[in-house]
């Protein structure tokens, strides 16, 4: 999520969005930290997406709903795709009084005191832009994700001639894609992948499923062009890869012969040889598609000994260890499989070094702000612009909620405002990086014991032999005998404390925590969660 | 693990471990479920270990303790390097009175109705060895892991000689490492790092950290030789570097010429351009030295711009992330990093599918039983078996747990044997597949309420308000008012169940458990776990 501030009016670029890691026990979605927004939500002139990716218009429900209570909710532009793909996503979370505008790249328009510009770029789903924000001071640029595909699969590459204009005309600040800088060269082009699709099609005797992406429609279109060829039609299996091929196709971005397409459960109708099925699940994802058959639980698709499984895309970092266990699966099961390390059915979408040094040469611009990576990308980034030129004093490597500040003196980072990650558990969304994200791991690591003693009122005595559960503690063959000691211990503790005229629950609880906490350390070598409750009769 | 049983005899050969999964929360350790040798104690000739590394020496301490239970404590057999690194792991163990016995590889000698012999072969730790196990019937050979190094570091390649040798005597059976079956051509040779690390350490001004596995002793001897030819001194940061190294060089498997080892504490007293650390952490595990150090969190060694970190190891599939975490720091501090993306700083320990193909036209066994790797590389291994021309049927690929008997009359897989994995979580080891580990999972993804209710031996009536405690649970803004919805339906359900009678402590705690859950997820629309507590007074 990127904001740009001029003249006190805001111009949001995309909404962000990221999956939990393990750490996040229990978290759903990691959303960015918008206060900031929030509190300007009055401010804002619009939120512009630079194309359908989750990464980049995911958290619009979120955004939209907070800033609709903080204020109005401000209109979203982009292209016509991004849009649909917003607009699906809305009706799911029942935002129906958005107002989304289609935006044709090259079409500049006014917002507020912000002139926006969209900028036909390639990228590994189709529509998607550069955005080109004028203001008194300049242009500034920013990338989005972008590839210069010289050979696009629609046909249609990046309009590097704009670019080379708006350089021309001055360009303020370059906001760049870090993703690939770490790679040296050009990117291959998305259409190098086909024709080994094909080659691959061609040596299989049974079924063949191709698992990718479910946005990236090129993609998709260049299996379609290779089953076609070799006479198979196509099943698409799993919601988004059928919810997007939809939306893609409502808007020619995909074009499929007519008659080519079968639902999943006329798979089965066709011979072995005459389907290709494309299906979600290239990331190992637990509930996807392509997981479910590899374990042999999907409803329509059973895998049989010869059918082929091509994997068209890469694991995310952090994805490996399920994706590996899919194909496990799927060799279980007898089937090929095929992944971008046996054949080159995969071509990533973000440029790589050399791609990045041309938008910097193209464009020129006064300023370079690299964002879209880590730490050491946006180094990276960094050395590359050094290396065409740029001085290293107008490069800027910035941080999360970092705001460079620009006026006709230079640029400059401002001091810090808040941001990072808020989380979304379930439908609410909220900062819980502190207490409930702690007591989950000290629960998952360790388990928890629950101890229960009931003591008269006036004057501290045990009236009720006290209650012990456990949950997720392992191993408790010996349970009887620990949890007599615990009953003992608590008797012991409040005799003790009756003795000491200690009254207050609270602080009765803090001894028994104490002293139970010890007791179960020393039996088990482990401290799971001890949570004593002391009620008074 | 491999158990090898002839005569009612057994012969243990390796003890396997692995490492938790991120689903496996809150356990240690996994060891492969040996009850099946639990129960055969007393027929355990011996164990022997192929070479040092943890996933075939870990379990150990755990297998021998628990043997001991059921039995005599079997011999354990291997390698000196091998039984020095068993014995100083068994002494954390305080384990003292295990017979470890040093083989040197070409010696063959008796065990009950085997005959043992170590043969010589290479992998990323000295002292590494395949296993020949001469029966009536014939030689079952299990190769360990291997790799054929044509130039390894201490100049002695695998025997090919004596594994040759055997195959013209009659191999019976081969058990083959599968690691790298999926991997075309022949594995690098470990030698070929030394120079490149040269080269590397040529290049750097700083400090440079080389992080690789502390039992690649091979490894640290080529840093120390590059360090040497380069004019910087040594030291070791980590405790299983300082420990291993300690071990190989009083074996004399690496040399450090005199003076060249400095303690952590003098690394500040020498110039940045004369120090090599070598450290733990290359898969950067959460305490290891060089996490400390990316996290400026280590107490000797404080990381500075300019400073050169070279990954000399690859991550381990799960790993990545840490690893990537791990660099980015560094970038943080302005370190160069070198991975073997960027040079050839790492070659693997397990050889490629020539090398497969090599062991099995050596040996030319009557059946191969492809080892030591999941299902799609036991399947990959025996396609190389047919491939040098083995028959199909001759090629049996297992389970764990499947046993192959052999007699005189052919091979065959037999019925199964219990096998698989347990958990190690905390000192004990036991099977919590089951519910402590479904309860965790719960716990941790989505906390956990209790609720105690205390009611009136006599009528069953509540005498004291219900307590509500939860832990885990995020976003409670209006905890406030869910706790007293929780409170008024835990009051109702007392008094619907006092009304119909319904006394029991069992059932009580039943219907509040369902009439809560359903109270809680209509509100939070997630399910924690709902405890309720029943107290009688």
């Amino acid at each position: 999520m990127t904001v740009v501030e001029h003249d006190d009016r805001i111009l949001v670029v995309d909404v962000g969005l990221r999956f939990p890691t393990p750490e996040m026990v229990g978290i759903d979605l990691v959303l960015p930290d918008f206060s900031y927004l929030r509190e300007r939500a009055r401010d804002i002139e619009a939120i512009v997406v630079t194309h359908g990716h989750e990464d980049h218009l995911g958290a619009l429900p979120w955004v939209l709903r907070e800033l609709g209570r903080h204020g109005d909710t401000p209109p979203v532009y982009g292209g016509p795709l991004t849009m649909a793909m917003a607009r699906s996503k809305l009706e799911e979370h029942k935002l129906r009084d958005v107002e989304l505008g289609d935006v044709a790249p090259g079409e500049a328009f006014d917002l507020g005191p912000f002139e926006l510009e969209m900028i036909h770029m390639t990228h590994s789903i189709p529509d998607s832009s550069a955005v080109a924000i004028g203001t008194e001071l300049g242009t500034v640029l920013i990338t989005g994700d972008y590839k210069f595909d010289q050979t696009p699969v629609d046909g249609q590459p990046a309009d590097i001639s704009r670019l080379a204009e708006l350089g021309r005309e001055g360009v303020l600040l370059l906001c760049g894609d870090s993703t690939n800088v770490d790679r040296d060269g050009f990117s291959p082009s998305e259409s190098v992948v086909g024709p080994h699709l094909q080659e691959v099609f061609a040596r299989c005797e049974g079924r063949i499923v191709v698992t990718s992406f479910a946005s990236n429609i090129h993609r998709v279109q260049q299996v379609v062009d290779a089953a076609h060829e070799l006479g198979r039609k196509v099943a698409l299996v799993g919601r988004s890869m059928r919810k997007n091929v939809g939306i893609g196709r409502s808007l020619d971005h995909i074009e499929v012969p007519e008659g080519m397409l079968v639902g999943p459960r006329e798979i089965d109708d066709l011979p072995d040889e005459r389907i290709v099925i494309i299906s979600t699940g290239s990331q190992g994802e637990p509930l996807s598609a392509l997981r479910r058959m590899a374990y042999r639980d999907h409803p329509q698709v059973q895998l049989r000994r010869g059918d082929t499984v091509v994997f068209s895309a890469t694991p995310v970092p952090g994805n490996e260890r399920a994706v590996n266990e899919t194909i496990d699966r799927l060799y279980h099961i007898g089937c090929h499989v095929v992944t971008p390390r046996d054949a080159p059915v995969h071509a990533s979408g973000h440029g790589y070094a050399e791609e990045v040094k041309l938008m910097l040469n193209l464009t020129q611009p006064r300023y370079v702000l690299p964002f879209h990576g880590d730490f050491k990308r946006l180094r990276l980034h960094a050395q590359l612009a050094e290396a065409v030129g740029i001085e290293p004093r107008d490069i800027f490597q910035g941080d999360n909620g970092m705001p460079l500040d620009i006026d006709a003196r230079g640029a400059r980072f401002g001091d810090r405002e808040q941001a990072g990650m808020v989380f979304v558990d379930g439908v609410e969304i909220g900062d819980m990086a502190d207490v409930a994200l702690r007591d989950r791991r000290m629960l998952s690591a360790d388990g928890i014991f629950i101890v229960v003693a009931t003591i008269a009122e006036q004057d501290g005595r045990s009236v009720a032999e006290p209650e012990v559960i456990f949950r997720g503690v392992p191993f408790l063959d010996q349970a009887g005998e620990l949890v007599e000691e615990i009953r003992s211990t608590v008797e012991e503790s409040l005799r003790r404390a009756a003795g000491e005229e200690i009254r207050e629950v609270d602080l009765l609880q803090q001894t028994l925590h104490d002293d139970l906490a010890q007791l179960v350390y020393d039996r088990l070598r482990r401290r799971p969660m001890v949570l004593p409750v002391v009620v008074e009769v």
